[in-house]
């Protein structure tokens, strides 16, 4: 369970947050307002920049706690600029990192609830970190990225999937 | 490995599947060309979504080939129709499914070499499966998501995930 989250966890937060800095750089570069960026979005009723960061930061965090057993951290989702996007990304990762192979292994089996406002869905370890928070966590990524590909941000593949 | 590739693909094949026959049937009642949803893109620079059904496909049927140590198959990447994207799919599934649980487990050591243009990147299983293969299969459906979303279609976030 370990190597299918934390790293993996990690190394997207980091690529998230090279794209972001890149953002910013073309932000600044171009003489456009950064909230410009911070509030773009791919349709009139899907969310804007800032709260893909924060639903994928939520992710992981979730994830991490979740399976490790501990209170996941609560954030205030307030973040309205560049380095506020950064700084959130940070203490995720600060986090995350936190949490040890040792607690998170063997997770497989534990039970975990989640509530989708009167809803409540129940899964084991793996399916929750499988079925639900890679594809999640992959998906606001994504759409960061595609957000700022649509707004004329210069940003290739390797960006988003890092290098190997 | 196999939780974490074969049954993931087939159920993030699924939805992908879902998702475009929405389509189908949103541009047959609103009567715009199926070929304008086939060919739109996020940017000018960014592949239509034909050609992200095709990389989804290509990427799963790769990784299920590679693990088990067979034959990854070819395909002709000639589809301009909502009903031939479907039928790749279809044949991506079957295929997928035909490799066992047995060919699969413990493939985490297996070493997998991808060529890149001139490049030449070497990976050992696990890494191939969560740093590659699973990343860039997510990132191509939801782009393949957002560009029908950015285009009209009424699609949720449960079209893209699944239900659980």
């Amino acid at each position: 369970m370990y190597p299918a989250s934390i790293p993996v966890f990690v190394r997207m937060l980091g690529n998230l947050s090279a794209i972001l800095d890149k953002a910013a750089a073309h932000a600044e570069a171009k003489k456009i307002d950064p909230s410009v960026f911070i509030n773009a979005r791919l349709a009139p009723d899907m969310y804007p920049l800032s709260r893909q960061v924060q639903i994928a930061t939520d992710l992981v965090k979730g994830c991490a706690a979740r399976l490790a057993g501990i209170e996941v951290p609560g954030y205030e989702d307030n973040e309205t600029t560049f380095p506020e996007l950064q700084a959130r990304i940070g203490k995720t990762v600060a986090f995350i990192q936190s949490v040890t192979a040792a607690q998170i292994d063997d997770s497989e089996e534990r039970g975990i609830s989640l509530k989708f406002g009167t809803r409540e869905a129940h899964f084991l370890g793996q399916a929750y970190l499988l079925d639900f928070v890679l594809p999640n966590l992959y998906f606001h990524i994504t759409i960061a990225y595609a957000i700022l590909r649509h707004n004329g941000v210069e940003l290739g593949k390797m960006d988003y999937v890092g290098n190997y």
